[in-house]
């Protein structure tokens, strides 16, 4: 564990803007998240906004309130919602800079990088404090191109795909891995975004901010040292995007270069179109045409997980009946059902 | 036009390391090349030894040799080859840093950056000379993201793929291009590699030394800006690896987030297996199922093109007339038919 923490929303918090926070909340093994810093639902518990689930995680109205309440000054303070283009919000400005002035490290997931700003450096300096920037490329002495050396990792290997932008496969990918480790096993989450880093994962990369020609070859090496190191009894690797997303379709690199043995696959019934694409026309295919899309890349889809935003239990149980009847896979609603039964299937794989 | 050059290959220029050299030996805008320098071959033409077409373009033993029988000193050397893991070969220490020292500047298409070689930087600065990294990324403020703009370009954009890499994916972006040109039409072709630029292309960018996040906008923004600026008739762009290609799958950026509307597929009938991979049982799938492939991306494959490599021209018409029956789609030769007839074919496309 890296240190305490709390989380800085903006506002943005009951959002889908507060994806990077929700994932903190929902379990970390690198921060101890000691609140939530957002102007709204304060005094509340943050996993009750989420999910309707007790996490002892209190909103705070402002870093002062934090530590006049609490008398404790966290360790780290990291940004908790993605921003358009991935900018340090200038609103955020004001807490980041008395934050670094009490001495606390910043921890940021944007595309703009605090440790190249200048009034960041400075302050971060005068005061001792650290900036982290998660998403900040490897220099390329230390990236890896593929060798084709995952041909001799030989658990099962799961991708967890979707068919959008957030609709929850690194929730699924965790759900998944906390299922096998009750049923005894050890296995792995491979990270493939920042906030499976910053949940203390701890092989893996950041697929997004990765110069192109290593992504394949640095997705092979954290699976591959992740096999060599633990000897897992299943790895389960975090997908990004959608195979057909227009604005940066992804997915073969999982399934040829990481040589899946299995894909589960998220839906999320209830949204009809590519996220913030919907007025350009692009609709999410059917998912019977996403399975075969995926099979044709030689892994097979073993199980789809329902992400049910916007829908009632009683609509998600009947999507899952209707998708069972049509795909002949299992099809589970992780929130309502867990993921357990899907372990057994997963052992079988080889 | 940038000025004069040689192309250094290290005598590789004869063998598939050279294709950097090859595609500048086929016609490049940006420079105007006087020789190759290599240690086989010497004194033959350089478009000869490639495909028997004469390009007034003589092979020297040497940059010296050059000189002396020339009386010119180019303004540019170029390195001409690809090698393992992107690194300066070290055989070509001497003859780079003579070229520096006689002020000719370099130009490099590797992952190693001379930029970063401070032996090469004290040595470039001392004499006046440039080193020009054409692989360095962009800085993060130059990038674009995805924004849809891409459905307002209305003229035809073919995309040229491959069943893997380096089967001719670039030559024939460029053939067709050409084509065009010669049928009165305008048209542009979107570079994706380091030669596409070196041969002078003015649109396009580096696919596989762009950050991932990016790709899809950096596509896009050449497009839509060639589109802007040219007004073309149509528009070809260059193609990556393939879609299935184990060490680095790409090709679903060109279909959705390009927005295709027709596919030109090289194929290299004679290479049964992933270029590198064949020791690990990679082998490349049949025809048809890459087609079926590339059409669940919403962009129909309007022609096959066959990189007639290790076949006579019987084989290649052989195999030409097989490919046709079984696709129903038209099939060329490209060295031997020329691509002109699949120009009506794309006019009629929008």
């Amino acid at each position: 564990m890296d240190g305490t923490a709390v989380i800085l929303t903006a506002g943005l918090y009951n959002s889908n803007a507060g994806k990077t926070a929700h994932g903190l909340v929902r379990g970390t093994e690198r921060y101890d998240i000691l609140g939530v810093i957002d102007s709204k639902d304060i005094g509340k518990d943050a996993g009750i906004i989420l999910d309707g689930q007790h996490r002892g995680i209190p909103i705070f109205a402002s870093l002062e309130a934090f530590v006049k309440e609490t008398s404790q000054r966290p360790d780290y303070a990291i940004i908790g919602i993605a921003s358009s283009g991935g900018k340090i919000p200038e609103e955020m400005y004001p807490v980041l800079k008395l934050a670094l002035s009490e001495g606390i490290s910043l921890v940021s997931g944007l595309h703009e990088f605090l440790s190249e700003m200048p009034d960041f450096i400075a302050l971060a300096e005068k005061h001792g404090a650290q900036l982290i920037d998660v998403r900040k490329p490897k220099h390329r002495k230390d990236l890896h191109f593929w060798t084709g050396e995952i041909k001799q990792v030989s658990c099962p290997k799961i991708a967890v795909m979707g068919v959008d932008c957030a609709v929850g496969k690194r929730t699924t990918a965790r759900f998944l891995t906390e299922a096998a480790r009750r049923a005894g096993l050890t296995a792995e989450m491979i990270y493939t975004g920042q906030t499976g880093w910053l949940q203390g994962n701890r092989y893996g990369f950041i697929l997004d901010s990765t110069v192109n020609d290593f992504v394949s070859g640095e997705l092979e090496h954290a699976i591959v040292s992740c096999y060599k190191e633990q000897s897992p009894d299943m790895i389960f690797v975090e997908g990004q995007a959608a195979l057909r997303n227009p604005s940066g379709p992804c997915g073969a690199e999982f399934l040829v270069s990481g040589q899946a043995d299995g894909v589960v696959l998220q839906a999320i019934p209830a949204r009809k179109q590519f996220k913030g694409w919907g007025h350009l026309g692009f609709d999410i295919p059917p998912i019977a045409k996403e399975i075969a899309l995926i099979e044709m890349f030689e892994s097979p889809v073993i199980a789809v997980t329902i992400n049910s935003k916007d829908m009632s239990r009683d609509e998600t149980m009947a999507i899952k009946q209707e998708y069972e009847a049509e795909l002949g896979i299992p099809v589970l609603a992780p929130l309502y059902e867990g993921l357990d039964s899907l372990i057994p299937l997963i052992q079988g794989l080889k």
